[in-house]
């Protein structure tokens, strides 16, 4: 048994308060990790308000989670007391089905979610199965990385998985928590990058994260003269936009790929995809092997999300200036 | 100059009429084709109801041409006189741009449509670019051939180009003059294949083709009791369906690849991609690199659709016919 210092929210939109809750004893395929920071996803603020549909109260967020492994069961693989460690939206999977067996943990039918009928990482300790638990590579900026861990892993999945090459032209829309990474990986990645922004004050700060050019989603000019120009598209808004407008700035056999939560369905027109040989995809969280490769490249490249620090103490503050849309671009909580 | 005995349609819906029709001089890079059999596609009847708003009066709708080579342009590649040739929904592209110089003359954006602003394969000739007169294997059936040019090439260009593997469950929706085909080529591709009719009468001769097991997509538990199962699911049919309840049926990181002229809008939602790394996408014809794929890969597994022939003179008895739903499964016209 374990007993555990928390903040939670008592009931859909709720303020939160501290709160103390018991873990029963390690599994043997379980860790518990000591929580350093946890990020500030829009998906806690999702949860935080039912948005979803699934969430439940007493409600402990937080999955942009690094931390040190303070116990570890009998038959965990690859990992010991003291490691640092990272953990996301996901914290156990099957390890037997087809999608585990092939490395798609992320997309195993039976997997458990971090914040979902349990407690995330808005606490001083949280527990996992070792798969999710991904060691951090060494000399990690430990105030900067839990947001890799959610934001990040979810932009940077598609981009791998999706075959993008150094080569293409691509753009990402919505300049935000995920949007910014976006950006930062897929400079890295050889690419040209263009940011769909709505907001013309953010310009300036966009081109330094390693955009070659910010078009204003709002100009319709500015779209059109781009199209058939892009060979892949992220999303990283939770909005309806102007997908035929979107398709139509792909080039021939170009991918919108969507990661963001838009909860009305999205009206395509099937010549838009026909003429050109375009796609629509969509994508949750990359696989704990992905996830490896993406934090290498991280510290290949020096790349790490914009943030800004609270206290857990002032976790209600944080989510007002998250909720206010001043975040640039995550909030990190400082946790122990 | 060349005189054309053709059949038009003077205006939208009309009968088919003989029209005689007379094409300049023969260009540098143009072939003038000899008509032997042209298949008549559900697109020929789309351009004469004039549904896209792209048909131009008198119509000579045809595009599933097989014929002769009779007369060649001085600077014409890859072919002679005499050479038996077919031709498809595409008769010309610029052959610099980038999709043209990749291969993928199909997305050349200044490429010709055959009975867009000219005049089809209705008729005793037919013109075109060399470079879409594609060149028939020796030993093929003339008589069947011709909806392969488009029918066929438009199923078998998104199995190749999607990346579909002789170890994929895949499904086709809608068993007709597209969808048969698509189940033949998937059959030998080594799948294990499902396809959705809603015609229970057809199933028999479904099984016959090389499906693998025949759903009735009318039969909502008998669609649900597959749902996480199909890689891959092409739809031929040009009407609104379920969507979201196909793309439950696809296993993870599955496709649902459109290629049915559906006029609606598709009204997708996001979370039925994102959670499975799900896509949907669609294509037109492919390119004339992978129609010589498809002419080798038919030979080489003695694949034709299956047809019903008229001679050009019942042209319109041969659009009743397809009007009433009762092409068994794909039209051909007798020519010369």
């Amino acid at each position: 048994m374990r007993t555990i210092h928390a903040y939670a929210a008592k009931e859909p939109g709720a303020q939160f308060e501290p709160f103390q809750y018991q873990l029963p004893d390690l599994g043997e395929e379980q860790v518990d990790i000591k929580v350093h920071y946890c990020g500030i996803c829009h998906s806690d603020l999702s949860m935080l308000n039912n948005d979803w549909g699934n969430a439940q109260y007493p409600l402990v967020p937080g999955h942009e989670i690094v931390g040190e492994v303070i116990a570890i069961g009998t038959s965990v693989k690859n990992m010991k007391i003291g490691d640092l460690v990272g953990l996301g939206w996901f914290s156990e999977s099957c390890m037997h089905c087809d999608q585990c067996m092939g490395g798609s943990h992320n997309l195993c039918a039976t997997k458990e979610e971090t914040i979902v009928g349990r407690h995330g990482g808005f606490a001083d300790y949280v527990r996992s199965h070792w798969s999710w638990a991904t060691p951090l590579p060494s000399g990690i900026d430990m105030s900067k990385a839990g947001p890799l861990l959610c934001g990040g892993i979810t932009v940077f999945n598609p981009i791998l998985s999706s075959g993008v090459k150094p080569t293409d032209k691509v753009g990402v829309i919505g300049i935000g928590g995920l949007g910014h990474m976006a950006v930062k990986f897929l400079n890295k990645w050889g690419c040209e990058v263009t940011a769909f922004s709505s907001n013309p004050t953010k310009k300036e700060e966009i081109l330094k994260m390693g955009a070659h050019r910010v078009v204003n989603s709002r100009d319709l000019s500015e779209m059109q003269e781009i199209n058939g120009t892009l060979g892949f598209i992220l999303n990283t808004t939770n909005v309806t936009l102007d997908w035929p407008g979107y398709l139509k700035i792909l080039a021939p056999k170009g991918r919108l790929h969507n990661v963001g939560a838009v909860l009305e369905p999205m009206e395509i027109p099937a010549f838009s995809l026909i003429g050109g040989d375009k796609s629509l995809s969509g994508s949750p969280l990359g696989s704990p092997a992905l996830t490896r490769k993406m934090l290498e490249f991280c510290i290949r490249h020096e790349i790490y999300p914009i943030t800004e620090e609270f206290p857990l103490e002032k976790v209600n503050d944080a989510f007002t200036h998250l909720k206010n849309g001043k975040a640039r671009y995550r909030i990190v909580l400082k946790i122990t």
